[in-house]
Formats: C-alpha cells, structure tokens, sequence
C-alpha cells in the first residue's frame, strides 16, 4: 500500500527550501508522489524551475500557469485565485492522499484551500514561524486550515500548539532546507563560480576573494516604497568595497520597484563591483551563501540556513523581524549608513559557529518516513480546550 | 470624514445574520457604504436576494456571478476562486477603508484574501465561533487573516484572543441577528402565513395550529452520505403528528444528496402536512420560526435566534456541536428515533426563557459605531507573546 | 504512428450528436483519443453524462468544472471564460495533434480557442449549417477559427467554402448523429418504454398507444420572454388530446424562465398524459422519438435525425428557421392555436419516407479514416482570393 | 438621449490605432462613453497606459488585470479567458448600447464574446484585412460575431461582405489611426528628440542625422524560432551604417524569445548606435516614424500609417504578408543580408507619395456620427443568400 502524496511548487525560494524533502518523496517506493509546478516557478523572469527540477531527478506531472504580471496586489490576489480554481481540478483529477505544502507565501494559501475543499488533508511544512512580516497573516491562517504540522523549531511546536492545533498532529521534522544545508557542507566546494555556467550580467566576480550576496525582496504592505528602500541598499553597498553578487528579487507586490531600482542602477550607475542573477539552482545557491562573507539583504535564508553555516548575515528592515535567529544575524533599519555599518562589523567578525535551531539536517527523511507511517485522515474541528478555554458558558 | 466600508453578501443565511448591521451602515450618514451580492444570493435556486435587499431599502453596487453549479466539493473551491479573482477588481475599484465580512462560510474566505491582498484592513463578524463542523476551519482561517474582530459572545472573544489576536482589536458586539430577532420580537406578529405571499409547494399548513419549522443542511466532509442522513429526518417526521414547513438546503457540498431526498419524499410519498420553501426574507422567516413549535435540523438558527426567541429547538449531529448553546437546545444523533423523541420532549417542554448569550439586540448600531470611530489599519505581524510563548529560543 | 486526438463534451445534446464519432475514435488503434467532460455533461440539473459516457465503452481522462448557475447570459459568459482558461491547461498537458470540437453552442468556442492559442489544428464538424438561431453566430466564428471542416450536408460544405475557407480542407462526412439513428432504425424496437429503467416524473405513458415527443430549448437573445412562449407551448398541447413525453430545456440562457413554466404546469395544472424526463441516453432517447407520433419544439433532432427516421416534426418560432429540412418538418409560429393546429395536421399525415440529407448513416468512420489519413496542420491564412476577391487594390 | 458605449483597450499598439476614435467619443455629449483597460495595457513591461490615457483627456472607468505571464501561448489562452469572465461582469454593470472593439488581438476575442453573451451589439473596427498572419483567424471571427462592421480599406469592406455580413451594417469610416496620422502631420515636429523625455536606454540618437526605426514583433504560430528570426534581423542591422530607435515587441506569445535576443544584443554585443524603448506615446511615436528615414519589422505601422506619411519601410517575413499596401512598402524574407538590402533600397529611394488606402483623416468623426445615429441592434441571423449560396436544397 502507497500513500499518495501531491505537492505544488510556485515559487524558486519554496523550492529551494523543500527540495530535499520532494527528492526524498520522490525516491521512496512507498509513496507515489505528484508534483504540480505553477505560478512564479513556470516563469522566466523569476527563474523557471522546469528543467533545474528536471534535472534534480523529479518528474514535473502537471504545469499549471497561474501568475498574473506582479508587482501590484491585485494581481497576487488573482493569480492566488486562478491557483484555487485550477488545483481544485488537479486535485480532484489525481486524487491524493494528502497534499503537502510549505510556508507562508500566498500561493500556499490557494492549494491548501483546495486540498481543504476536496477534504483532502493538508500536510503544513515550517507552520509556527513568526517572521514579523504581512506573510506571517497567510502561514497562520494555513496552519488553521492543515491537518498536519511538520514544523522546523521547538518554538513553532509550541505556537502552533498555542493556535489550537492538536498536539499529536504536529510533529517537528526539522525544515527540509537544512538538510540541503548539510548536503553544501559535506561537499566542501569551498571555492565555487556560478558565472561561468550561468552567466549572470555585470561585473565578474573574482570568488577567491571575499564577497557578499545581497537579496532583498520587496514587502508587499508598504509596496509603494520599496523603490526608496531598495535605493537606501544601493547607497550603502556603493559606500563599501567588496564585491557581491546580486539576485533579483521574488515576485511579491512591489517587485517591480525594487526591480526599476536595481535596473536604474545597473544601467545608470555601472554597479562596479557587482554581479547579477536571476537564481541559481538551490545547490548552487547556498553553495554561494555558504562561501560568501556575508549575506545582506531580507532573505529568510540569511537567518535560516546561514545560521546551519556560520555565515554572518545582515537583515535589513522588518521582514524578517519576529523570525527565530542564531547568533550569526545582525538587524538594522532600512537606511544607508546603519546597513554599511552593519556589513562592515560582520566582516570584522567573521564566520560563526554552527546553530541547529532549524534543524539537523535529516528533515527529509524524517518528513517521508511520518508521512508514509500516517494514516491521513481529516484533523477533528477545535474545540474551545485547544485553546485553553475553560470556563463554564455565561448566559 | 466618511468611512468607506465594503462588503459581500453570498448566501441568504449569511444575509439574514448581518442584515440589521447592512441596513444600519447604509443609513449612516457617516459611513459610505458599497454593497457586493455574488454567489448563491444571486441564484434563483438558492433564493436570490436581489429584490429581496432592494426592498429592504439597501442598494447593490455590483453583482458578481461565481456559483458553479454545486452539489460537489471541487465546484465549492472553484467558486472560492472565481471570488477572488473579481473580489479583487472590485475592491480595487472601490477603494475602501476597510472590509466587512462574517461568518465561516467558504465563500468568507474569497473576500477575506482579496482584502488581505489589497491590504485592506478586514473586519471579521463572528469570529471564535465553535460549531464543531468544518467551516470552522475557514472561520478560524479567517480570523487569523482579518485585522479587526467583531464577536458575538464572551466566549467568542476570549477564544479570539488565545488564537493571538491583539484584545484591543476584539470587540463584543453581539451578533447583528439577534437584533433581527429583537425587531421580530417587538412586532408580536404572533400569526403569520407565509404562503398568501410566498407560495411554496405541498400542503397547506394551518398556522393557527403548532407547527415545527425543518432545516436541514450537508455536511461538506461526509458529503456522500448526506442521502441517507435525510432519510433518517424525513422518517423521524413520519412518526411525528404536526405539520411542517421545510425549507430547502443551502449550497454547501452535499446539498443534491439532501435536496434528492426531499423531492423523493415530496414526489413519491407525498409528505402530507409540510409545506416546502426555497426561502423567506429573514425577517418572515424568523417570524415564522419565533412562532413554530419547535425547530428542527442543523441550522445554526435553531441555537443562535432561538435562544433569543425561547423557542425550542432539536439540533441533529455534528453540525452545530460545539456551538454555545442557551437551554433551548436538545441535541440528538441522526437517527430516526432519537430525533422523533426529542421533537416530542421539546413539543411537551414549549417555550424557554430568553437567553442573550448571542447578544442582546443592539448589535448592528454597536458595530456601525465602533466602525466610525476606529482609524481602520492593518494589524501588526503576531508576536510571540500574543499566543503565551515566553521560554527563551533554544539553540 | 498513432494520431492523437482530445475532445470536450459539454452537453447531452452535443454528446448525442457526435457519440458515435467518439466511439469510432476510442476504438480505433490508430488513434489515441481523450476525452474531457466539462459544463453541463457534469452537472445533475442537466443530466451528469459520466455515467452514461462511461457505460458506452469511453474511459473520461479529464472532468473539468466550468458551469456557473446558468440561466443568465452573463453566466454563459463566465462559463466559456473558465472553460478557456482550463482547458488550456489540459491540452498543453495532452499535447494532441488536432483537437475535435463540434456545432454551435457557446462551450465549442472555448475550446476552439483555447486550441487556436496553443497552435493545435481545430477541427470543426457540424460547420456551414444555417438554423437561423443566435447559435450560428458561434458557429461561423468557429468555422473562420477551425483548421478543417467536416460537415455533413452539401448545402454546408459550399457556405464553408463561400465563408473563405480553402477547398481542401472541407470533408463531406455527414453528421455522426445520423449514424446513431441508423444503429436505432437497425434495432428495430418498435415499443420502448424508458419509464422503467430512467423513472421521471409525471403520469405513465402507454407507449403501445400514440404519443409525442416534446422538447423546447430557451432563445438567449430574448431570454426575457421564454416563460411567455412555454406558456404558449403548454397552451397548444393542453387542446391535443395525445400523450406526451417531455424534457427538460438544455442549460441556455432563458432555461429558468422555460423551466419555470413547465414546473408551474407540472404543480399546478396537473400536466394530465405528460412524463416529465430530464434526459435519456442518446440511443434510448432516439428509438423514442423515432417511435414517436410526433416531435414537437424546436429541438435539431426534429429536423436532423427525424429527417431519417421519417418521425412527422413541428419545429416552433425561430430556433431553426434556416436549417436545412427534409420534408418531414412543419414550421409554425410560437402561438397556442397554430402549435396545436401543426401537431393536429402532422399526426393526421403520419411517417414520411427517409430523408438521406443529413448523411446516410457511417459518419462516424468517415470521420476516423479521414482523421487518421490527415498530416494535420494549422490553415494557411486567409488570402483574399478564399473569399472571391479580385479587383487591383484602390490607391 | 445619449447612447452608451463601452471600449476595452488592451495592448499599446491597439489604443494607437483607436486611440482618435476614443477620444472623439469622450469629447461628444450624444455619447456616454466608459473606457476599461485592461491585459498588457496595464503592464509596466509593455507600457502602462494609465497614465498616457489620462493626459490624453479620458477618464478610465474600470482597470482589469488579466495579462498572465506571457511569451507562451498557454498563458495567452487563459488570459483571455480571464478576460471574458470579467469583462461579463463589467459589461452587465455597465450595460451599454453597444461595445466598440478593434482589430484581431486575442484580447479582441474576449471582449466580443462577453458582449454578445450579453446580447449587446459589437462594433468591430478594422474588419475584413488580411495581413496573411495567424491574428487574422481572430479577426475573421470577430467578423462574424460582430452586429456592426466599421472598416477602414475598400477592399475590407467587400471582404466582410463576402463574409456573410449584411451590407447595410458595414460602413467605411477609415482607419483612426490615419487621423491621428494626419495631426502628427498637420503638426510639422520635422525634428523630434524622444530621448529627452523618455529616456530610453542605449546609445544617444542624433536625430538630425538620418535614423530608422525598428519593431519587431513574434510570430506566434512558430514561437520558437523567434529567437533565431530575430538574431537575422541584428545581423543585418549590424551590416547598416546608420542609427536605429528600437522598440521592445509586444506581448504576443514567442515575446520573451524576441527579447532575449535583443537582451544579449544590447548587453553583449553593445548595440552600437541602437536607442531601446518600451513605448512612447503614439502620438509622439509616429511623429518618431513620420521622420524616420525607414521603418523596419513586422509592425503594421510600417504598411498602415508609413503609407500615409510616406514613410519607406522595410517589412520582414509573414506577419503582414497579405495586408493591402501602399508604393511605400518593400517585402523582404528574413534572412539577414536580404533585410539590409531592403533598407538600403528604401534609403537610397527616400520619402514616397502620400496613400489614401487606410482612409483620409476623419475617421474618428466618422465614427462617432456613425456611432450616434445607429439605432444598435443585435444583427439577424445570417441566411445562406448572404454568402450567395442560391442552389436548391438537394435531398
């Protein structure tokens, strides 16, 4: 007996944060495992994932185009809604066990809608994080609607115990992007440059030398500003003198300003110094993270897989403001001089110990193995002790 | 300075739990109100709503068709999907302050994400709510995406709370129906008939006489078997001895399997003494259930208005099982003998004693009040501390 | 080398029309055929064809959910916009080498577009036909958009040809629907009696003793007024004194106001010798119009495949005022007194003799054969000399 | 008593060619005029036209998003789909006399269907050309969807004639392109900079010197090798000796493969002498075109208002190959040594005689009295005389 499992990708940061657990699902003979590709994923602009995923062993069994041209609210809401309607169908068509989905992006939202209506249950990977961003508003309302919870800390255990889910329906697997973490570090590829296989625009880097990695993603709420803030970033890179490599960002509301701020510079203003790129493969990616002397921007990979690696981070801004971080996380407010400042103190510094607060690094298999053991099945509505209520009804 | 205020009316119980609240905004004079009908209140099957909310002196704004012929779960989430893509074109439109929205049905949640998307703040009626059933996931979904809160009871609001939503954002406002049914208490309409205006088919019911009011709706998740579960209902009924007026279900997944049972019964075995309805306006409609003998089935009217009323009510399985409930209610399993002995013990009881633990009748000008008043902003991300976290992070 | 083939069936009525062609393809080892249900041949109202479909010996590879609750133009509207954006999805994942679509109703230009865009060869049966009805405009949008025309009359075939479309892409098959009627002439059930096996609704009908058939679709441009003209129809037939078996509209906008006025004529006049049936299997339903004393409506089959059946025909108002007839067909106006007066003239006159202008009964292999020798490719563009053009270009 | 008319602009090159005939509608008190933009027109990438609109004197009424990620045809499909869905329920709202729609975009197609679901007359500008590219299949559907037929050429006029259209709803009024043609001739801006203005990115334009101007448009019927069609058009660029405004093409499916082209001209090959936009305003961009020394692509500008400026262009390979042209236009392959030829042909030619074949400059009056004193109606049904079939019905 095989338990089916299906999975939609949309985006290259989800990805890269479950690769390790979809290969493992993929590979294991007691699961038959549907993977949909769809939204952002499917998109060149922010990096089609169809043949990375190709080549990483996976089998892309449905495309499911859904992405609206971003960079304004309203056509995240409907791309999210185009997402409900067509997964409903796929849904339906392969008609799974459970359906798996991680995070907190909107997209999530559209597939464990549908798994919801089709009453097939919903697996939540990375539910309980508090990052102190607008996201956070989606992964808790995802985590209400999951019938599992596979969460990566023993904080988000415990809040996501504290929202009323059952306790013996969340289970702490660690997060599946450590493990790609760990995989990085056994091959010690201490010297790696991405600009020969994948080109990028810009100046070359010379990767025997220190540089940085800088992604900065726009926050959907304020979107009007990103174009200053982004600006505020290319202030204080221009005021330090080391090189960096440069990745656009997602495809959140206001991607289109961060993007005109990036192109203006580019073109405008040279960008000595600096490479950019649309994505690498996830691999390559952290390769790239792990060597580098510092990750600047507001990727949640700066705190989470950075603190596996000991690389110093500089988060900017509050997008990632409530997020659980290790020692190798320095905050500062979105402005130009605070941002240099904060680069050149974790330059001083250096690499950082290693922190196992996202995991150890075997979340993919314990995610499969709990998988393959469950029998899925519809988690009970709450009831008011779930969430600690426990007085007598007034009337 | 208005406050421009939004809001979808999808179904026409939905409608009549928020009428009196519509009805006080759109007279306010400090408030623009814009009133969205979409989904099931726009079908002739359902009961459309149209004539109904003009003549209640409310004026529609937009019609947005998106019910896909229903009877099955995959219909449901599409018709979500469809919602959120023009919810989303609407409110961009409109541009509102904020956006008003209640309930837990899946039709909720389209509005709730186009708002969210378009960084609308939403205004969530009924939040903590706890029915036992599944839309509760949805309700509880809801909750955690919308930026202010509306309850109807105490228990509501602190249930609110524990799922970490700020107390200065929870208002008790009891829920705007119990003000519908204040007016109908007001009115001691105490003989009303319902066919000379609205017809409906079968026999003719004396309401001079005791009569019980039946409503009877799916349950999405066991969907299949919402045949037989009406089967149970209609032999209950036979072994009874008073006549009925039975209206028809709502749209929720599983509601051909009810309906199918019902015409059987009308068309084969003639169902002598009821009298079938798609639907009153809910002030009729309430009227007609303040007077009834008892209520029967799975309405949340039987718990919610008929506390208010003191009617007696016999509220059938899982639908409405954890719902706080006054002394009114007497919850049976569907099972055809349970059910016919407990419309005899409540027929034998009669009236109850008013309960108000749904609100005591002021609702609708308590929210238009509170709506004015508020500077409408999105919330601030969840913080730890707002669901009781306080250990220190482990490294 | 197998041909690949994808069809979509959105209706009973299209589904009877092409049956045996998709049968033909099944079976065939040339080709490889799917088949996508979608629209109203999912949905209960309109007689859910999966059932059927399936105990036809054809396998459904994809059911897709586009039908919103109809009965209003702008819902058909919604409908071919959900059709067009999903089945796109289906065909990039099929990937067939031509895509079969057939007649006139708003569901074909969905998936005609749909094909178009994704540069799949559309091939269009049923092009050229003339009825007079608001349909044609579909049509001949659907012929100027089609790659290759099979359509079943002479009269057709030059219209196509006259519309600009190139010689050699117009095949003369015939209509597949005739080939049923063949297979129900060959059977020889002279008494069928489908109230055994399908139920319906009403009082029995001898079927050893003369009845008709009646069938009456809405007109969508005059939505209002098809209530009025089934009061007509219900009129003319309460002065005949035959029984009848009657069927529910199809899904067109206006169906409410048709289905309105036969329910009142159901619950409230009784419907004395009328049997009420929502929809038969094509076949079933066929041998009993071909038994039948009359066809009575405005329904195609009473020109179509009546014509070859010899079944006396009385097609009412404009629905198929352009068809092509054979002489089995009386046309009157939609009033009581002529409806009655056509009925009273044909069942006097009796059977006609078999009319071949429809096709001669092997459509369906003529459709396979001609698909399997195809190379197929999208048309050439439309030169001006396709539609007879010739003077030298005006400077 | 004013009549209502409703437009949908969806692409930057459609509003050019109406952009008039839009306008003369605002300004005209015998209509009510509702302007929707919509689709590409509301994309950063392809030139937002808010704005552009706005400083054009028109108010918009409605903005629907519905432009999915292009550059493959799937997405092409569904956003036109998207479009009907939402345009349905803009048209309700609206409820217009008739809905005004131009050309043979696939966005056309969407506006048409929606409107005659609707039952409201289409007026289809520019009917009846034939450019020899796949657009026309569109067009030519359009045709027979369309109530009312405003063409520009004589040769469109009989075309849609022979179509089957009657020949009382057919009128010429000219192209309005031409009108607008003929301001930025009356005018006399004999030295337009738009570097200034626009900025652009590039090398600087000396437009005192001789320049062409280049656009360059996918074939969507063979996407693929737009890449390589478009690296023949850089090669023989890069033969020329003269400076080059070249514009980004447009949204048509095979668009990201034109621009990749274009991306690594400009960033590895340094598009010496080439200044790229995205759009101009079409007043200012055909003031550009008017003094241009070429005009070189596939864009319809080069045969259309070329002609009436007298403008030489070049016009590479299929995309307009049967559109009727004026002396000013020569056709070339696309193979690289073959366009440079071309341009240097035309450059040694110079300036040729003003045509009159797309219409002489009032168009947009015409229009708009034509416009006010129809009495709009849906067109009858066609009937198998108009498309001159004669013959009797043969049995």
């Amino acid at each position: 007996m095989t338990t089916t499992v299906v999975s939609v990708v949309t985006s290259r940061s989800q990805y890269a944060r479950v690769k390790t657990a979809l290969q493992a699902l993929t590979e294991d003979d007691r699961v038959d495992f549907y993977l949909i590709v769809s939204g952002g994923a499917l998109v060149h602009r922010f990096g089609d994932l169809s043949d990375i995923i190709s080549e990483a062993g996976m089998e892309i069994d449905k495309k499911i185009h859904t992405l609206l041209e971003a960079g304004e609210p309203v056509a995240q809401a409907k791309t999210t809604g185009m997402g409900l309607v067509e997964y409903a169908t796929a849904f339906e068509e392969l008609d799974p066990d459970m359906m798996l989905t991680s995070g907190d992006r909107h997209e999530t939202i559209a597939s464990s809608l549908a798994a919801s209506y089709l009453n097939i249950p919903v697996v939540h990977l990375e539910g309980g994080e508090i990052t102190g961003s607008i996201d956070d508003k989606v992964r808790h309302a995802t985590t209400k609607m999951a019938d599992y919870h596979f969460v990566s800390t023993k904080r988000s255990k415990e809040i996501v115990s504290q929202l009323g889910e059952p306790a013996d329906r969340i289970y702490r697997t660690g997060c599946p992007s450590i493990e790609l973490a760990e995989q990085v570090v056994q091959e010690e590829r201490t010297e790696y440059d991405p600009q020969t296989e994948y080109g990028g625009v810009g100046d070359t880097v010379d990767v025997s030398q220190d540089y940085i990695v800088i992604q900065y993603h726009p926050l959907p709420t304020e979107y009007k500003s990103n174009y200053d803030k982004t600006q505020e970033l290319i202030t204080a890179y221009e005021q330090l003198d080391i090189q960096a490599f440069w990745f656009w960002p997602n495809m959140d509301a206001g991607t289109d300003q961060v993007s005109k701020a990036i192109r203006e510079y580019r073109e405008q203003q040279d960008a000595d110094g600096v490479r950019f790129f649309i994505s690498l493969d996830p691999h390559d990616y952290l390769t790239l993270v792990k060597n580098a002397a510092c990750m600047l921007g507001n990727s949640s990979v700066g705190i989470r897989e950075c603190s596996y690696f000991g690389t110093p981070a500089v988060n900017i801004g509050e997008r990632q403001q409530s997020r659980e971080q290790g020692p190798n996380v320095l905050d500062v407010d979105c402005d130009a001089d605070k941002i240099a400042e904060g680069v050149r103190s974790q330059l001083q510094h250096g690499s950082y110990p290693q922190s196992m607060i996202y995991g150890n690094g075997n979340a993919a298999q314990k995610i499969t193995d709990t998988i393959v053991e469950l029998d899925p099945e519809l988690k009970p509505p709450m009831t008011p002790d779930l969430v600690g209520y426990q007085e007598k009804i007034d009337q």
